[in-house]
């Protein structure tokens, strides 16, 4: 049956990491590997309420058929949370998404064709990788290190192709866990200001700082070049799948056929009663308890490490987000580590995934917010004695 | 900034029933435009308790990110379902998608190379026409009679060329109304038996049978090479945006992927509803009552015909579903009588949209699910009398 799939889905591999995940559904095990919101901080009983307001003043109002486009109001909403952080976006600039990944297929629908360049940060979030692979991109990697990408690199890249997109998670990224300084951001704008690059800031993990200072959008620097993505996944309800777009434009008429050629519109009901909730409710508050929470685990797995791993083990560390970002010895692959770690009962996603083309690594991701202190701790000194063994 | 886009989504224009239901959105305006499923049939109450059940039960569960297959036990109730229908289906070949249109997406994303051809229904489903286009399809219309497609032509289209797919609508077909009859089933699948096109059989209105026996589906017919769609969206409601794809096993493997680079996974919190009230509720007497009320609108849309339209205007009778369709004298365009129908405030889809490259045709669509009989007495009395004006 081979011979009847179309090119692009061909070269496209399953996920490395649901397999890992698959591994790792063992309860015996301590799971460093997923990306998953810590479901205790969910606002369940908030949620609840909208929804029995919804249905009590609206009933079959939410049930309908809708806009592809989004719910008017909660995309004035979304106008208005840029706005408090100082960006002027329009509302008919806004597309509601299944969430934000949903954003990332319909760039590439609209955007690339076979072959097309994508500069891509390297490690990058896979899921990114994977969209754009359906339309057979062609990645240009560019080296994520401690404040930001490598400006060298991506000159190079710019001076020696053109590209159709840079994709970027510049606050906490996946898997790395680093945020872009402001230094780095206007060398990456100044970059691609000489090109027709479109700029692809993805910020789920945005709202989730514990430490330091918030940093200019790309939106500022490079604003006719920037393309926004946006989540509740991370701060409200990941199940919900809603997120959205902030484009300019002929490229929004562009991707709102795409999006009704895709599945019509997002879910309506749930577009509703995430507009109640945050009505309803002080989103803020709300991030700030997720952001403690993330913050003092973050903490535990930085001390456990700290006590329990090799002294030859680095990391960079988050001021924010999900991950934090380990590199072995160079000798030490973490595919071999992840072998050793499973027969401990502890599991993490190896480097791998991350890189374009680039295999046997010595990087890591942990995940540290869907994870007790507890267990944290006792996870990081399992992974410790495999780590001690192996060296 | 035309020349940044992919050559997929260039060639794919703004779906013209989108502007239409602009103009009939204007509450004066009687409107047969529409495809929505009649509003005061939704299920409220019975949602709002299986949704406050589910979070008082289940609470955060409901919330997190979930599996890219969909939620197996509602998967199994999809298994029950067609089981009660004489299939047998495995619910490991099912696949919980963004309603049927997602399906149509995945499949021309996992199937179609540009240029790939694929045999369409005409009058067909713009959404589907408009699926395929994003991945560049080459279309092979085939006319659809009052008992299914014309299988001449379809005994030509599969002599002459190789197509990846054939898309129907076997039960009352949007728009034309109709459905094969067993007969014409035998013949398509008999003509497709000896290639290698797979059979797409989208089924969103199967249920909402008001005359006529059940007939049989492809999936009996033609085995291997049928693939179907579902949708709980005329069923239970639009706004969750749930259905689901049938696939053998190569097939969905690669869908899944699609899927998962596409968004994740649907709705999980929808998923969760709508299992809930699935097995709470008796879902065939819930499908009867809107089987009642729709073929009482449909037999006074009928009578109003017969009563006021000039007797040169003719119909397709269908035994279900939610459309009409009309067949003008040929001189008639039915983009000039809807002009002249909305000065009179009444709207309907001339056929245009819904052939290739054919224009000013004297077809024309009728929805009778959304609308009150009273209203649709009134509107086919001001519909016939600019029809009777024209002619």
């Amino acid at each position: 049956m081979n011979e009847l799939f179309s090119n692009r889905i061909s070269s496209v591999s399953p996920s490395f990491i649901r397999e890992i995940l698959k591994v790792a559904v063992d309860p015996s095990i301590i799971s460093f590997a997923g990306g998953l919101p810590n479901r205790d901080l969910f606002p369940v009983e908030a949620l609840q309420k909208a929804t029995n307001d919804l249905f009590n003043d609206s009933g079959k109002d939410i049930l309908q058929y809708s806009s592809t486009e989004g719910y008017l109001p909660l995309r004035e909403l979304i106008v208005a949370d840029y706005k408090n952080k100082g960006l002027d976006i329009h509302v008919d600039d806004i597309l509601i998404t299944n969430g934000s990944q949903q954003g990332l297929d319909l760039l590439g629908k609209v955007l690339i064709n076979e072959g097309d360049q994508v500069i891509i940060e390297e490690p990058g979030y896979l899921g990114a990788i994977q969209s754009f692979e359906v339309y057979a991109a062609q990645f240009n990697p560019v080296t994520v290190h401690q404040d930001g990408v490598d400006i060298n690199q991506l000159e190079e890249i710019v001076t020696s192709s053109s590209s159709k997109l840079m994709y970027t998670v510049p606050n906490f990224q996946n898997p790395a866990g680093i945020s872009y300084s402001n230094e780095n951001r206007r060398a990456v704008a100044k970059c691609l200001s000489k090109t027709k690059t479109f700029l692809i800031e993805d910020n789920p993990y945005g709202d989730l700082r514990f430490a330091g200072e918030n940093k200019i959008s790309f939106k500022t620097l490079l604003p006719e070049q920037t393309i926004l993505l946006g989540s509740f996944s991370k701060t409200v309800v990941p199940g919900f799948r809603l997120g959205w777009i902030v484009a300019p434009k002929p490229l929004m008429d562009k991707l709102v056929i795409a999006k009704q050629a895709g599945d019509l519109h997002s879910n309506y009901f749930c577009q509703r009663i995430l507009h109640r909730f945050l009505i309803d409710n002080d989103l803020q508050k709300h991030i700030k308890k997720i952001v403690s929470v993330y913050g003092k685990q973050k903490q535990v797995m930085e001390d456990a490490i700290k006590q329990y791993f090799p002294k030859e083990v680095t990391y960079l560390n988050p001021e924010g987000g999900m991950f934090l970002w380990v590199t072995l010895p160079e000798k030490l692959s973490a595919m071999t580590v992840f072998d050793k770690a499973i027969e401990q009962k502890v599991a993490f996603v190896p480097g791998d995934p991350f890189y374009i083309n680039k295999r046997d690594l010595n990087t890591l991701r942990l995940n540290f917010s869907s994870v007790d202190p507890d267990v944290i701790k006792e996870g990081i000194q399992r992974l410790g004695k495999v780590l001690h063994d192996l060296l």
